[in-house]
């Protein structure tokens, strides 16, 4: 029997396999391309599973001594760049513990005891994607704060609210910022759930049904910070739940990208103008000399289809498979990963674009002086005036139909004109008319009035503080 | 000015158009065909909301009288079947609205005050969202208690346990099941995270900007029971992460249902014969006359793709929309109500369905004995000799190939044969290489053996009752 | 025995079945609530299949003839509305056959004779599906004809061009309308290309390994206007590409629909104002008095991800189902009826729509002169006089953003201020950067040259002719 | 002003630009990481676009002349391995011409006159994707002609045919394999039919609008072999049609592949043990030594998610983009190269495998022989002798029943028991209850009977030839 059994795999699995892998197989079925970015988890994984057969008497203190010092030397192999990942050896699991029985001999043999790659990858991946969590809650954070921050600085500006992309009601540009505070903050919420189903110990499922090991699971898992074991060794293997359920809470973050994106990009354009990009954000074009593209929200909007492809594909890997682990979900890998990566990215370079946002409230202001934007505002005045809601909806109806014929605004109507449609009409009503006017009378609990702007933003400072 | 406005829409919207809608745009953008659903919700929402009014001194207290007893009344009509829902209307709103000013004559008109369609719509759906996840929570419950007593009252069968279906190790079937009520019991974990996020009042909104009145908006929130307000209100009206977030929960249980379905399809087919369903829940051929399929969770399998679809359709629905609300928005209550169908309708069915399963230990135990299912047992006793696992894995492995080689099972290998691999194999070997002997050594927390799945099935139990 | 076992299925499926269904049961398992309009097909299918049978000699005349007289009165009573369907008979099929003998008595039981409802299913589908997959060419074909139409009369309207939604070129309005025109020729293609895959017989697979009777299923293909008999009748059972390619077909004019909707909602809102949608196809708010929102291209836009979402459905539908039939297949349906219905619908509503778009050429003109639209017509300018063009990009980069400081478009820059640029400016400069100089300049095979306008009219009305 | 102003883009776009971009943002922005793969295509587009330029007298002699050699010069740096990339050249088009610049001054300079980067990586992607659906052609034909001989070898061995997973009627294993056969004949079908739709040249649409250069647009078609031109610049660069189409196809592809993969893991599960795979495709388990896990069926079936998932990231991408090229576009490359390299691996590793497969006749049979599987041609039997199908239907459901109670299948009743049934019952039934019997039955075009299955070996013989 060779020193290294494993060292062997390219000339058969084991001694029940009567040929090697083909080169094209090898290619196609392995993970360690991909995988070894788990190596962290994966020796952290290994150091506190050591810890504890150890500790239970199954592993003596000095193959735990090797273990130990063998992993650290590899961890430090593979920080310096200098670890020979090996194809052969088909995933990080085997790569690591390969080398761990080079470098330790037989201690390295037992550390596989009462585990399988099958509870070690779930653990490695569970392991791996709290961490990720925890930084994606971070940027989520950041982002907010700038928006927060902007929204601060622009309570006052007044922005044409749309629906439907028509002209609805004057809203502040920080208000329609504070928007997206709501969904990055319903996203970081989110995350915080998702984690709590991340964060449980698959290790010691082993292959699918426990181990006949007297292993203390609980304290593997307080090693590790999880919250909990997996309480079914089955589930433990074959749930990627926890993949799919934080790729759902990226599709969501991603979504509110997108939709962000796509009204940065509206805003830049010439016939809106409301904004300008940092130039370090836009590229220009090899033949149009005068172009300054948004390039950044525009492929954040299509990266949303990659996070919601990667979902798809997760959703479709797992529909109908049997119990217990099977090979299929080796493919959870590349989604997951690439959804962190997106997701990372996407969000640090929202945080540095819009930190450097120039607004240009003129323009803003002169978009929402069209459309009539203040014609609710019409109406609920002739409320007050004792007119039912729906008979004064219908009343500012005609006088919008006059002012349209007419070629102006509502508000540029005489009081005349306007006592024509409902004799209540007063010169008060220029007041209701104004932009200002019917920005400051939105001052409930949400609305767009600067002075609940104002309070939401210190809502916000407080909660990100 | 005619006496109720909305009746007259079928003229046209209002003086601003000059053209009704033809038939094909009617109905082309019409909902009330499928959110009057919504009606219970409509009009528990705008009672809350004609509450406040009156306490805010908005509305009078005869009108909130008149309006009050006109909403019970519609309640009254519609429950009764006698509700003409007209397509001319609309929506569940407009067709409720437009009968109130029927019935009670200019209060009907003031209760839109200070809302809009906008929030409306996202207060009904919330508030008939909320209920529905109750529902759905009762069903994982009902459901997972029925597999808690399956499983209690197999957890001494064993089955042969797989992975990438090939033989692995034997588990106890119980054990089997309870994995599945890991999942339904996440499952109702995520439906309740869900729900913290729909249960969050959007009323008050408005269009897009909040109103002029002085609503009270955390009033009405406890009226109607909910968590919170949302807090900005061009978020309140274009928010459709609740039903994007609900969506993702349901195909997490359908996938799990999936994954339920192919093994009890599997475990039906004559080449497994572990189970059989009941024949309420089976057909047969209309040309075989032998055939007793297992329709339900061949069609549950299916609907998996179902509510796939429908997560793809409100994801792909929301991308790159600018705020506030547009009506694309309205494209969300199809696929959300028909998850909510097909969730409670399969949750209901599967519970029914395997409280008649009728289990076939023979079966089972006849198919544990082929695959050499002890193998790993018996590299685990090797270990406890003192041979390194890795080594034990490679002995161990030599014997399978000549237990194959002989056609029969590695526990059939008489001692001397097994001796021939590792001469500190002993008589008491044969203990390890039993079915039950496999089974009780996997007595680790969350393993297989009966004893851990009667403390599981006991720990459920308490959960659940 | 009965006289009609089908009747009886109420009660059991078959003398093998203990149980009937329970009314939950029968809801979640049976078709006929919406496969029933697949009646024709399935008629249709039954004549031509007994036609066959007869002249193989399997059936006697006497025994064709009452099929005939009884299908034909049947179809009379469905197009009645007089046609009881049935629950317990699950299907159109069923229900169908059971009332065929019920009309015609034992003749009616022999119809059945060496097919099954497998192949009998996928044969009414396909039967189905092509002639929608023919009126759905019609209606492409009538939207392109209105956008050529329209494309004709607007040749010579300019409006600017938009990369990254920036200004671009100036291009003209026809021949944006003709980029379209383009997009739904190719669906038109593709329709085509699955109609050949959709147009082949199943029929005589029976259930899954063909029959035992002479059937000539070469008679039967020819008498259905099929251009081919499936060749195996594994697949000819369990195939359903055919389904999911044309819901990949359908998802494509989606897509088309959703860009030229967004489109048409951003030169509809008040900061472009390009174009205003016919009343008939807006809606007014609930609210807001003042409001005319282009409902209809926003509704398309958003089932675009309802049929997007049935794709997903059924591929995740078939995803790793075993041959044959599986129960699963039965959840095709509802995603390909509701993606016909939807494209059906929106083809139609678009066609009227476009019909009646009004343009607004001077807006289009004021926009097409921001953004420096004619910037690369100065660059290549410049290269005619002997600049090489990556050159002459960066002089005229220097001169946009002296134009931009000075708050002008580059062609109001005066001749002495260009030649600072490059001293090979000369007069002649201004015809270039005319936007009328622009659009005519691009006078190459698909560019924006009215007089390639023209020409590709001209094509297409051809074509379509 | 520089001698490369490409080479000057990492300071700044061009001089309207007052910063370069931050790291991260070239990084997220570029794509040379990926579209480096265009290369060979980038440099044919640039040959063949050069030489037009020179035939039309845009180009001199030796700039052409330069240009052709420089080009030459880049790909053989390519090939060896010396080309290299850089990041501040965002992606491989401007990477080459950068280059191109360097080796031969200005020359390299004139090759972008009237095209854009829009149009050329439209063309370039195309030209790609051409290459790689030949190359799947031929891959799916090898994989056809793998099954075809292992159908002609195995025409003759009996299978129990499923439907539902239960056992249907006997069917041949050759048949079995045929239906795949269909199914990868009709994917080369659909792959050409959406190879007529990539084959046409953008090239020419310059940035959006065309050029002013009087390019000939035919000419360069007929160079690079395309079939047509598009003939309209807006569609021609912003349409990735054929991306989705492509993407489409190969779903299909996969799925075909999920079906096979999802049968053959059950085959060589133990409870079937139909087939081998050979021991190159499988793998071993890390912890249980008796595994040999089919890997490779197992991971294609997990793949299938991967490929669907590329396809609704594609469709999202497209969802409610205007026209014309948006940035977004750049994220239609990583889905389409990552969906052509799992297809062509996967159809690779395919061909190889089943030419290794190991079938077992004998253990086919033995499931055969469950089931019932003859109990349709029982039925049969009865027609023949007068009986109405549904009548016969039912008479065999009582004899299974009494059989299923004996615990024996329907062929092993005696004749007097069959005959208490239906008196029309004689001893040439038993012929007929023979799997044989069953099989040659079956003998109408596309049913399981050898005689047919040979004749479908002959038809794909000739097309496959």
């Amino acid at each position: 029997m060779s020193d290294n059994q494993l060292a062997n795999k390219s000339q058969a699995w084991s001694a029940l396999f009567s040929e090697p892998m083909s080169d094209l197989v090898k290619r196609y079925t392995a993970s360690v391309g991909f995988d070894q970015r788990l190596w962290r988890a994966d020796i952290a994984g290994s150091l506190a599973h050591a810890e504890m057969l150890h500790s239970q008497g199954i592993l003596s203190a000095d193959d735990h001594a090797a273990i130990q010092r063998g992993l650290n030397e590899i961890a430090g192999e593979i920080e310096a760049g200098q670890f020979e990942w090996k194809l052969d050896l088909e995933d990080v699991h085997l790569n690591i513990e390969a080398r761990l029985t080079e470098r330790v001999g037989i201690a390295g043999k037992r550390l596989h005891t009462g585990r399988s790659r099958n509870d070690q990858v779930a653990t490695d991946v569970r392991l791996w994607l709290r961490g990720e969590i925890d930084e994606i809650g971070g940027l989520l954070n950041s982002l907010q704060r700038v928006m927060v921050e902007q929204a601060a600085k622009h309570a006052d500006v007044i922005l044409p609210g749309f629906t439907h992309l028509q002209v609805a009601q004057p809203v502040s540009f920080g208000h329609h910022l504070l928007a997206y505070v709501e969904m990055f903050a319903r996203d970081a919420e989110r995350m915080l759930d998702t984690r709590k189903r991340v964060n449980r110990l698959p290790l010691g499922a082993a292959a699918l049904a426990g181990t006949s090991y007297p292993l203390d699971r609980e304290r593997v898992a307080a090693t590790l910070g999880m919250e909990g074991v997996c309480q079914n060794s089955l589930d433990a293997v074959s749930d990627r739940d926890f993949a799919i359920e934080f790729t759902s809470a990226a599709t969501l973050v991603m979504l509110h990208i997108s939709r962000l994106s796509e009204e940065l990009i509206l805003w830049m354009s010439q016939n809106f103008g409301f904004i300008a990009l940092p130039d370090a954000f836009c590229t220009g074009s090899s033949i149009m000399p005068q172009k300054k593209n948004p390039d950044v929200p525009e492929l954040a909007r299509g990266k949303t289809g990659r996070v919601v492809g990667h979902l798809v594909g997760l959703v479709t890997l797992m529909k109908g498979q049997p119990l217990a682990y099977n090979k299929d979900n080796q493919e959870d890998k590349e989604p997951l990963f690439d959804t962190v990566d997106t997701l990372k990215d996407t969000l640090r370079i929202f945080a540095d674009m819009l930190a450097g946002l120039t607004v240009k409230p003129e323009a803003m202001r002169a978009a929402a002086l069209k459309g009539h934007a203040t014609a609710t505002d019409l109406a609920d005045y002739l409320v007050k005036k004792g007119v039912a809601f729906r008979d004064a909806h219908e009343v500012v109806a005609h006088a919008v139909k006059t002012a349209t014929a007419k070629g102006v605004d509502l508000a540029a109507l005489s009081l005349d004109e306007l006592k024509a449609f409902d004799a209540s009409i007063e010169a008060d009503v220029f007041d209701v008319l104004s932009l200002e006017g019917s920005l400051n009378a939105r001052n409930v609990l949400g609305g767009t009035a600067p002075a609940q702007v104002r309070a939401q933003v210190a809502r916000h400072q407080a909660r990100l503080a």
